[in-house]
Formats: structure tokens, sequence, C-alpha cells
């Protein structure tokens, strides 16, 4: 149950006969005072320490379900008190390993803290809890003409998604969790409980304690109350689809139309190997060829030049058969083979390990970054298909992996690496949206060299001297 | 020249006589190295512990001019091997006493590095030195048919505006600094130089130290690379304004422009008073009641719409007299009274001293904190104009104040007291542009509480431990 890069000390201090028996001395004290709102059994711990990582599971010692700011501040300092780790996990939807527990410890599933607290309508904001998933907030929003734009794909919950510093589609138009979230109730490592942020809609009030949690994954402390900017429904929202002959001419596609000033709400590309696993997947009879997703948001009369205008850009970069439609059902279908790309890619190859690769490149690179990333793919003998976020120059490539041939594995990992060298290089980042976890530590230091991560493990230090809040994560520990 | 809220220790530290001692052998050291590019000059230090602050003069030991990074951490470099403070200057525009030298040290004037490095047109981004102002950059971009839009108002540096998290007239559209900056490289405390952020449109790697720097006021590092987001020169600009017989009309307007998803660019109130001041400077003979300033970016075809959506929302909140112009020279007269409200403020009250406040607000409680604080202004008897950044519920009160009778800086400040205490109760921020600085650290500490202090505090401890840079800003040294 340990982390190999980890310092002997740090392991020690968590993994050592004294360390699992503070553990489980804490296992008990909460017990007596949780009940049935605490498990030790196996496949709970092992699903929460899981999430959907392809990366090895490390269970923690127990999982716990509190119910309030105040419980969680409880049990963090009964951990604290005895220095045994504490992970969040909210819909357990990371891809990097956040939730896992190298060290054991206490998982606080914070499901049950799902309560929407406040709407305010006339400012456009609200109050959520950690455990308020995107789609619910969303359903419970509609009454009031108002959206939470984010939208990372999964139904994550609004906590996990401010940890991990969440983006997505609509990423183009609203921003990513960096914009989004306006003040954060925190539980510190010590237990104690702060509010960082306000409900103006700017501030230059010293440190931007926001943004510092905003990503942080919980390793230095656990968000506990969301305050979130809320946008109005748009009047009209319009899809488009449209087809290429490459890839090129997609992507020169998209640098216009962020260039003309064409307000695009989301802009997603999909692969020809992609379309192929989603016209299987639903029935659906789209070319199998580059194709570009597009979204427009607005007032409809504002919205038509507009569209009229993305499809002149389109057709002037080889684009065709652009076709959009405005009616819910129509838009829906439209996008069916977007929407559907993950279950699709899933059905492709029933069985399959599925490894999801996330880079972001300056956009003048995208073209030539994913064209790279499919040649490795194919020089590998690999499955792989693509979609991208890439009106932010954001793709991921999702290798399907036959289980029962370990080198498959071995050799996607070897692509992936690749794509971050490229990215890397061309001055993009290793991650865009899946953050960093334990599956991306050494990436980390790639990208931006040991003494930037020497800075980010000060504040850690400072902030949570023992290293129990989320350990492992972000950066080895010492 | 001490900071009387200081600890005996660190006031010591820096201004008992070996304090004095060791900053005067650092003067002597970087002058035989830099000669003429450095002062001692007394006027030189003034102006550059001063900035355009209504707060008292804190004086520098010596000013220096330095050309590169290297130099910059070479400064740094020596600073830091005598304990002596650093203190980085850009346009001197700050108006809480950002650059003012509590503690004496050497104050790092970056106009010299003043070269924009690179501009990539097909990204939209550009890597400029601190020195760059806004105007600068803009003309330089011109032929590139991009522009970099956060506008304060001064002709500030880009560094400047990244360290005291700036935005200004287009933020609603645009974000602030925050949302604009994608990379920094910065001097630390010890003289070592790093990169945070990439040219990536987003990322997810771990702690988002741009955002940390951003706002730190240069008491983390200073920075001496910036990379911007840049955006297309929009093909159409449109300017109107709108006359509404009371405030609430206005502000209403502005609460259901941004709810019915209309784009505006800029949205700007001034007030009566204001409007009187700017009608006597630049004889103009505009009605002398509240009104709005908009501004809308985008396609022709999508603007005529938008406008024609606005006018209707200002004409159902009682707004009259609605004027707008797309051509440049039009668009210059519609908005004359508004660029011009600063100097237009200082003329209408030669000789008195401008204390500027910055407060800002949840947008639903705008309309009774400008009435509140206009309300306070009369009762005290004191001469004050109004203008905001209402779409993102900012607004400043400009006191004139006449030197010769120091009650009515008393007045003022209790006016603006009481402008925070009603702007915090509502969930909105001391300061929503202008920064910390000297100026509002009781009030940092007022909005946030010490325990949040002291987690900055902390930051600032673990990397910069003998507290060199930039001394008694944000928050009382320890």
């Amino acid at each position: 149950m340990s982390d190999p890069a980890a310092s002997d000390e740090f392991v020690s201090r968590f993994l050592s006969p004294s360390g699992r028996e503070r553990a489980q001395r804490v296992v008990r004290e909460l017990s007596e005072w949780l009940g049935s709102r605490l498990s030790v059994n196996e496949t709970v711990r092992e699903q929460h320490g899981h999430g959907e990582a392809s990366l090895r599971t490390y269970s923690p010692d127990a999982v716990v379900w509190p119910e309030t700011t105040e419980e969680v501040s409880r049990i963090v300092k009964t951990c604290a008190a005895h220095e045994v780790p504490v992970i969040a996990f909210g819909a357990g939807t990371s891809l990097e390993g956040h939730v896992s527990a190298p060290y054991g410890g206490i998982c606080l599933d914070l499901s049950r803290m799902n309560q929407v607290l406040q709407v305010r309508e006339a400012d456009a904001d609200c109050v959520v809890q950690p455990g308020v998933t995107r789609e619910q907030l969303n359903n419970y929003l509609r009454d009031t003409g108002l959206f939470f734009p984010v939208d990372p794909g999964a139904n994550a919950s609004i906590g996990g998604m401010a940890s991990t510093r969440a983006s997505g589609t609509t990423t183009i138009r609203y921003g990513a969790m960096t914009r989004n979230v306006l003040a954060l109730q925190v539980v510190l490592a010590d237990g104690r409980v702060v509010r960082v942020g306000t409900r103006a809609a700017k501030s230059s009030t010293g440190y931007d304690l926001v943004r510092l949690f905003i990503g942080a994954e919980g390793t230095l402390g656990i968000i506990t109350e969301i305050t979130l900017r809320l946008y109005g429904i748009p009047e009209t929202m319009s899809a488009a689809t449209c087809v290429f002959p490459d890839l090129p001419g997609a992507v020169d596609t998209v640098v216009e139309i962020i260039q003309s000033g064409v307000s695009v709400a989301r802009m997603e590309f999909v692969d020809e190997y992609q379309l192929r696993a989603s016209n299987k997947y639903s029935q659906l009879s789209m070319p199998e060829q580059p194709t570009l997703f597009l979204e427009f948001h607005g007032t409809s009369d504002a919205l038509a030049p507009q569209i009229e205008q993305a499809e002149a850009i389109a057709r002037s970069h080889g684009g065709a058969a652009f076709q959009w439609a405005t009616e819910q059902s129509e838009r829906a279908r439209l996008w069916k083979a977007r929407h559907s790309a993950y279950f699709a890619a899933r059905a492709f190859r029933p069985g399959a390990d599925c490894l999801i690769a996330d880079v972001c490149v300056p956009i003048s690179q995208l073209a030539e970054a994913v064209a790279a990333a499919r040649r490795d793919v194919d020089a590998a003998g690999l499955l792989a298909l693509i979609v991208g976020h890439v009106g932010d120059g954001n793709f991921h490539v999702m290798f399907l992996l036959d289980p029962a041939v370990p080198d498959e594995r071995r050799r996607a990992d070897e692509v992936y690496d690749a794509m971050i060298d490229r990215a890397l290089h061309v001055g993009g980042t290793c991650t865009g949206e899946h953050g960093i976890g334990i599956g991306k530590r050494a990436k980390l230091v790639q990208e931006y060299g040991s003494e930037v991560i020497d800075l980010m493990r000060s504040i850690k230090t400072a902030w949570d001297p023992a290293g129990i809040m989320n350990p492992g994560k972000i950066f080895v520990p010492r």
C-alpha cells in the first residue's frame, strides 16, 4: 500500500506499525461517533480509493459520510490529532488517482453534503455544498432562468471540480472553474474553518487564496462550500456540425473563428475513429471524417449572422455538410456523436481498459499535436479515438487497451509520454483539465522544474506541516 | 520613516543603525556597478516612494533602473545578501502606497524593461517586459489586428497591473488581469528566476502560482516577463450613452442587460456631479443626471440587435436620450465625459487633494451602496464625484479635499470607512481593483479575519523568510 517515490521518513510516518495503529485508533474513534456513516467494508474502501483512474488502487482505512462543515472539521481534527491522512471524495470521476490513499487514512465521501444552500437570482450566483453534482445543480436552477456552464463531461461534484480546476466543453465561452468560483469555505489541515473570496465580481485583496485552493486537489484543505457565478440561460442555443476532409482544415477553422470574434459557446473536435465508434454505438450515419461540433448561445437576432460567419469560415477551409439546428431535440440529434463519445468509445472495444490522455497546447500547435498523436497511435498498433476541446487547444486520446496484452499499456504510455514531450516543447501543458493526482507528478516536474515544485511544496508544508491532507498528490512527499 | 504597526523586531531589522548601514552598503555596491542607473537624488526617491497615493511618502534609499531579468536577479541577490528591502516600481500609478518604502531599501524602476518580446498572432498571445505600458502595448499591436483589453484608466505598466490584479472598464467582457495572464517569469526573494504558467489556454497543473503572483503586489517576487492573452480587434465597436432620472433606473438597467445575455464590452456609470465637472472641463452640454456609458464589440450584423435590446431595456427603466455611434470620432465624442473623468474631477476643485475610494459589491446591492455613499458625502459636507464600473458592481468615490482644511480628510475617511463597512456587510470587498498596499491593510483584516491573513503571511514567510520583498504591503509585518 505504499507510494514508492516518497521519502522513507514520510512513508514511515503513516505506514509504520505505529502509523497504522494510529489510523486504526482514529477509525475506532470515528466509528463510535458516526456509526453507520463509517465503513471499513473492503469493496467500499476499494471503490473510494480508485475513482475512474487507470492507475493502481490504494484503499483508505475507512470511508466516512459527513453531513455538515462542522462534522468535516471534527473529522479532520481527529485525524490531525493522530497524524492520520484525510482524503476528500466527491463523485469519484477523477482520472489521475486524486482519491487514492497511498498512505491510508480516512476518506471523506462528501456526497451527503449535497444541498444547494442559496441562489441569488439578481446577482446570478449561488452557494452549494461540495457534493452537489453539476447536473443536480442545473436541474435545481432550471426554473430560475440561470445555469452553471462548466461541463467536464462527467457528472462530477462541484467540490471535486473546484479541487481539480475542471473545465470542459464550454470553457471557450464561460471559462473554467478558475473563473466561476467566487468564494470558498474550506476546512484546513488543523480542522479550522475559513472563508476566502467574496460575492463581488472581482477583488484585489492580496493573495488570491480562492485560486490557490482551486486545483489544489484537496492537499491544502477540504472545500465545504462553494459560491459560484451563474449565467442567464441563453434565449437561443444553436448547434452546428461540419465535416472536414482533414484535420488541418478543421483546426484552421477553429483558429479563424476565434480570431474573427464570432462568439461560440462550445467548439469540439471529433476524429474519424471516434465517429466510427459513435455511428456504431448510436446507430448514426455521420461521415467518418474529422468533424467540428459547434454551439452558439445568445439572442436569435444576434446568432444568425454569427452562425453564417462561422459557416463561411468553415467552407473556406474545406468544411462541408454544415448543418445547424436550434430546436432542442434537433440540437441533441446533431451533437449525439459528441455527447456519447465516452460511452461509444468504451463500447467500441468491450472489456478494454481505457486510458484517457489529456494535453493542451497553444492553438497554433494543435493540428500538428493531434496529427502526431494519431501517427504515434497508428505506428504503435494501438486503438485510440481522439476528441478535443479544440477552442482551448485541449485534446484527449482515448486509448482502448486489451488488458490481456500488457504490452498495449506500455506502448500507450510511450505514445502518451511523447504527446506530453511535444506539448511542453511548444509551450503547452501536461494537463489541460484532468489534473496531476498521482499519475502526473513526474510530468509536473518536467513541465515546471523542481524549483517551482518546491515553491508549491513550501506552501503545503506551511499550511499542513504533518502532511495529512491528501498526501502523495501533486508532488512526491518528502 | 517607520511603519507604526509592525513588530519591533521587524522594524529594527531594517531601520536599526545596522539595518541602515547595510542598506547604505548595498547602495554603494550597486552604485559601483550601475553608475548613472542608480540615483539617490531626494526628489527622485520621493517620487518613487509616492506613486499616486493620497498616503504618506516613504522614500527608498536608492532607485535603480535594471534593463534585464539578469540584472533584476543580481540586484535582488545583492539585497538578499544584506537583508535590504526590494520594491518594484512600474508606472507609479498605484493608489494605495504599493511603491512606498517604509523600511527603506532599493526601488527597482522597471521602466527601461519596456520591450514587447514576442507577439504570436496565430495564438493571440504576446510576451512583454514588465515596464511596457498598456497604451504602448496597444500601439505596438495595432497592425496585427489584436489588442490587449484590460484598461484600468491610468496608462499603467503591465507588470504593475499584474502585481495589483488590475481590472477596469472592460472587465465585464474580457476579465481582469487574473484571466488574461497566461504565464510569468519572476525573480524570487533569493534572486532565483522561475517561470510559472504556460502558453496553453488552460492548465490543471497543481497550485495556481500564476494567480498567486497576480495581486501579490511584489511581496513574493518581482515579475520580469508576462505572457498575455490578446483579442482580435472587433470588426465594429459601438458606443452609447443613456441618461436616467435616478440612480436605481441606471443600475436596474445594468442588471437586466447582464441577465439578458446582451454582450457589452464596457458599462460605466457617471453621476450627476461628475457630469457637471466633465461638462465644465470638456465644454460639453450633457444632461447633469445619472448616465450610463456603454460600449459594444462585435460584428456589425450582430451588434445592431444587441444595441436595440439594450436601448429597450434602458427605456423600460426610465432611460432617455439614448445616443449611439459607431464611427471612431463620434464614439470618442460620446464617451468624452467618461474618458476625461479623472482630469475633469481634478480640475473641478483646483489644488484639492484627491482621495479615490474603491469598493465592489454584488450587483443587487450596487444601487443602495452608491446611494448611501452619496448621502454620506452630502451629510459630511464634502465634494465628491462618483463613477463606476457598474457591470462589475465596482464604483469609485473621488473626494476632492481642501488641503487647508484637514478635517475634510478626516470626514472623507469616515465616509470611506462606512462605504467599506456596508460593502462587506452585503458580501462585497474592500477593494475591487486598487489593491491593499499600505492603505487598506486593516480593511483586509476586517474583510477576511486574521486567520486568513495568517495563511497569506505564511506563504510570504515560506518564500521570503527575511521579509525583504516590498515589506509592509498587504499585511503588517511581524
